[in-house]
């Protein structure tokens, strides 16, 4: 096996774009059937819902991405239903030849830390869900990401600390200015550091940072700081982030950065673009079809296009 | 229903006692003959003792205390297994009369932030979960925080912000200075605006902090920022913090926090002062002398000696 930073390097180059697709499923979404003609699903036939859903994305998608991003949160509001599923998934993603980046921003300190890392991060039999990245919340401070950077470097995976996120209040602690730089500096420092200690052969570490599509000033200039890591960045589509927002991201291959989509791609069946060709029935050549119009938007706004061969 | 700050006043003052047990069973430390004889567990033999474990613990000291935390990372280390144990824990806990804050140190954006709020906070159908408050993660700012508030209102449940945590790294960027006041003084102020919103009967509101026992100069200054939230303190015996050094988290009632101990109780058959006594065989026996003694030492040295009757 490669370290993670070479691995996600290889699969950009493979599919030749940088697109994440989130699972984010939720049961309002749904198209038409997925949870039978229950009104109101039970926990688990919800999460039976999920499971197809999910499965339907990833046969459409693992051709087409280097990776998708399952959001723990919607599997655990099904309980442990919910929690099956969501192992499932990630396991039948693996198996599709998708990297799994899953988005569950956890974090603790000391020998916690250590066990949500153990729990997450690196394929069977070093993790039980087998995640080859995570999200990681970093309030918690310096010792609280090492048992992540540690179990990364032995389990061939990756982190993705949160640095600026896109959401509105994303300012409220992370944009308090410190002898005159934001706390989100001194995360993506850190952030920095961390990927140097954690070097693949194609520049970028283990370590890598959430920068949201939402915030393209700030983007650019984290770009700067982080020159080692990977950028996981949320926030285009339905949160407002275009491709000209991102591009800033990436360096001038077209590597250094993945772009999500969650809603705009897993529920492109209800988006008036897609709605009246496909509808609810062929919910799954909208998926295909916003997810290859999301790689030519990439390709015309932003340095992805180097990828294209 | 009465909100969680009442139900939590009310608890503390039924068994005269502010003593949290923390949940984080490990496989290494589980008494003999937990796991079997079995030497390398798999994830379902290892959720099987787990399982025992918490169940012979709540037995303990549902008629001693007024909450148990178990420690979300430990559970969701064995994968769905844990998960289904983790879902147990919590049902016969609740079950057996305790309140239940999860350690989980869940957040989000937006919808979801919800996500998360909906699968914890609140007993059946509330939640699917069933947890009566949860910790939560700051970093993503105020709108982030908000889910969480109205899921408590709504669930009579509750939540504990991490403000000022325990471990040597909190000051990594909790302590950046801004305009005179640390990072976590802010993430105080809005805790307690938060908690102003959600008054109960016994002057505090539904949302509260973690501050950790191992900075007491840190604990009495946000104490008063925070007038109106409960203070959840972890940091307690293994990690250093004694009992004088959380005196100041209490109001003059012995209210108004609320102290963890989790491998100084729940291990305690391992610990000098109770393993020849009591040793792997009574290690139940074990956990109750620890608990008794940790409620002895607070009496002696805070104001939570105001509850005994």
């Amino acid at each position: 096996m490669k370290n993670f930073a070479d691995r996600l390097c290889d699969s950009v180059r493979l599919t030749q774009n940088p697109v994440v697709v989130g699972l984010d499923p939720r049961v309002g979404n749904l198209p038409n059937g997925l949870v039978g003609s229950v009104n109101a699903p039970t926990a688990e036939q919800a999460a039976e819902g999920f499971k197809v859903f999910c499965h339907g994305i990833i046969d459409v998608v693992a051709p087409l991405v280097p990776a998708v991003k399952p959001q723990a949160a919607f599997f655990e509001q099904l309980g442990p239903a919910g929690m099956n599923v969501l192992a499932d998934t990630i396991t039948y993603a693996r198996d599709k030849g998708l990297l799994v980046v899953l988005d569950a921003k956890r974090n603790d300190i000391g020998s916690t830390a250590e066990a949500y890392a153990k729990a997450y991060l690196g394929a069977p039999p070093a993790s039980v869900w087998g995640a080859d990245a995570l999200t990681v919340s970093p309030y918690l401070g310096d010792d609280s990401l090492q048992p992540f950077v540690d179990q990364s470097t032995r389990a061939e995976a990756g982190i993705f600390v949160l640095v600026k996120t896109s959401n509105p209040g994303g300012r409220t602690f992370q944009d308090l200015v410190s002898d005159g730089r934001p706390v989100y500096e001194y995360v993506a420092e850190h952030v920095e550091e961390l990927a140097l200690t954690s070097p693949g052969e194609c520049n970028y570490g283990v370590v890598g940072a959430v920068v949201g599509a939402t915030y393209p000033e700030q983007l650019t200039k984290l770009r700067e700081t982080i020159r080692h890591g990977w950028f996981l960045v949320p926030g285009f589509g339905a949160q407002g982030g275009s491709a000209k927002d991102v591009a800033a991201a990436f360096d001038e291959n077209g590597l250094g950065a993945i772009i999500n989509n969650s809603r705009g791609i897993i529920f492109a069946h209800q988006r008036p673009e897609y709605k009246d060709k496909f509808g609810d029935n062929r919910w799954q050549e909208a998926v295909e079809a916003a997810t290859r119009d999301m790689i030519d938007e990439l390709y015309a706004e932003t340095p992805a296009s180097a990828l294209k061969v």
